[in-house]
């Protein structure tokens, strides 16, 4: 899928890897823009190396292919996520979820085999290793593809791997940003009554009206609280700052599972009797396997379901990022990487 | 199975029930001594009325049965546990897991549908509908019946429930009291690898040696700790105060599960990468079913496991409650019900 007129030159070699035997070279048509990449841009999590390439929702055409990959062909369009290295011995890597693999190497910010640091999906091209490399499906538009990489893989894995993809189940999606539109949008795509829990009542219609929310709570009315307790059978939380988690477990039934995808560093708490008295779970997950991206984007093409998102050229990614952080877009940031020309965005981005 | 020269005549018929036709009359032989015993006697949750009649861990002989009872035959050795009453129309109740039933009654301190309190097991009889009620199998003697019960089928759920009845797992046993030594021995029968930890290596040899954990570890040895990390399939938490969960959530392996068993006030905390990154789960269970405590019963006939009990008379029952309180007991205080003197005892013991 060559995109004429869009192609620019790769950036000079001694900025990636050679190609390997089983790497693949992919140029970047598109990257999502994750809440990850603003903690790590800014070094919220105080492991930040500079200079650094964000991006790992990333969307390209296969342009080299080294002598030993077999999975994946010159002109193929492919999907890069959070993950591009593991140890392939362990457990969680024979179980192929690699994601948590204690030596998993991150799409950037983290130190490859070869010691170099690796680089994300802001650049014209990628090298990565074929196994962590997956096919697009047809039918789905690259920018599109670019936010189930992670957003709607992070989604996906809990509900499959925790039995939560039966039609009829009723779950919550807590938090309405990336991954929680994609949580509403591949929930009712199941065939779930999904009920969208905010704090505020502002997103009523859009989560309603166009993301096809079954019903909408704010978690500060007590009495829409009360009616709705012991009526889920899951929450996907996707909030990502500390928030109490006895007003949610509440709304679980017996049995009920209460799924963190946030990172949140303050502790949360909770009564033993909230979870014993329901035999509720408190539980998370992180990200997806390469499988499950797999089979996300499949459920994506089958179910006819899109991402909602706001395509952005990679001058205007310093802004994007700012209204990220406010949560100000609905509801992912796509950079089109390959329409855009990164020396010269590069040479505008203020320095550190 | 009448027990010659301990047949003592029943208590005034105004304590308790007219037999109805569903209701078996249990003459009590033996009633372990649970710790929520000593909440409810000492009203530690603010909701004990009084006189009341603790136990909840009961064994005995049926005496009588209401026209309407199939399930039992005078004569039979049975046991009642902490449930008495439950709606029989809520998922739970059709579940046949009536412990999770918002309306059900409990052995004592409790209301039941004819508006009377309940009373427990620490009195000469119990009037208890027969679906409460479960035969204990020959080749378990009553005494040794009694803490499973409680103890026993707490332990016993959970594991069941939540698919932990695998040989090899290995399992992690926090607190070693009542429950906690149940625990031990029921999960060492199902074949697991069993590590006790605790505070101190104060029952190091206990643990060990009488019960026969396969490993012992001290949480406030860094180095031991570190080294048990991530080796963990579940965790069975009878610890009824606050602690700290991160130590142990490390404990557990991918997809490991914390169960707590201790009703805790004071909130419980932990930061959600400790769950996320591995999909570990804090979960809880709350006692057994029926049909549980039938399968616990059964097992330990199977398996030849008994409980570790000292039987005491009910005229040392106060010291009991004392020395349970301070944890002195290996493992469960058990009252000769039946070779006690009861009303001698009640005369004798301080009022309230």
């Amino acid at each position: 899928m060559g995109r004429p007129g869009r192609h620019r030159p790769p950036l000079p070699l001694h900025l990636h890897r050679q190609t390997g035997s089983e790497d693949v070279v992919v140029k970047v048509l598109y990257c999502g823009i994750c809440h990850t990449d603003i903690h790590q841009a800014k070094n919220h999590l105080g492991a930040s190396k500079y200079p650094m390439v964000p991006g790992h929702e990333v969307v390209g055409e296969v342009v080299e292919v080294g002598p030993e990959v077999t999975k994946h062909s010159v002109g193929d369009v492919v999907g890069v996520g959070v993950i591009v290295g593991c140890c392939r011995e362990c457990r969680p890597c024979k179980a192929n979820i690699e994601q948590y693999c204690n030596k998993r190497i991150w799409s950037y910010n983290d130190v490859y085999t070869d010691g170099r640091p690796t680089q994300g999906g802001f650049a014209s091209t990628m090298v990565v290793d074929q196994k962590f490399v997956v096919k697009i499906p047809a039918g789905l538009a690259p920018e599109q593809a670019a936010p189930l990489l992670c957003a709607g893989v992070t989604v996906y894995s809990p509900l499959k791997h925790f039995g939560l993809t039966a039609p009829g189940l009723r779950g919550g999606i807590l938090g309405l940003g990336g991954v929680g539109h994609m949580g509403v949008k591949v929930a009712k795509a199941m065939g779930h009554h999904v009920t969208v829990i905010s704090s505020s009542s502002k997103k009523r219609a859009e989560a309603m009206d166009h993301l096809g929310a079954d019903a909408y709570l704010v978690s500060s009315d007590a009495d829409a609280m009360a009616a709705a307790a012991d009526s889920l059978d899951y929450i996907i939380d996707t909030v990502p700052v500390h928030h109490p988690m006895e007003p949610y477990l509440a709304l679980l039934k017996l049995d009920g599972k209460h799924v963190l995808l946030g990172v949140i560093g303050e502790p949360l708490s909770f009564v033993s009797p909230m979870v014993m008295l329901g035999r509720k779970s408190i539980t998370g997950s992180f990200i997806g396997s390469v499988d499950e991206a797999e089979e996300v984007l499949k459920f994506c093409v089958d179910k006819g379901l899109t991402s909602q998102i706001e395509v952005v050229k990679m001058g205007y990614v310093n802004e994007a990022l700012e209204r990220l952080e406010r949560n100000d877009v609905r509801y992912r940031f796509v950079v089109d990487v390959a329409g855009s020309n990164i020396e010269e965005a590069a040479a505008e981005a203020p320095s550190n």
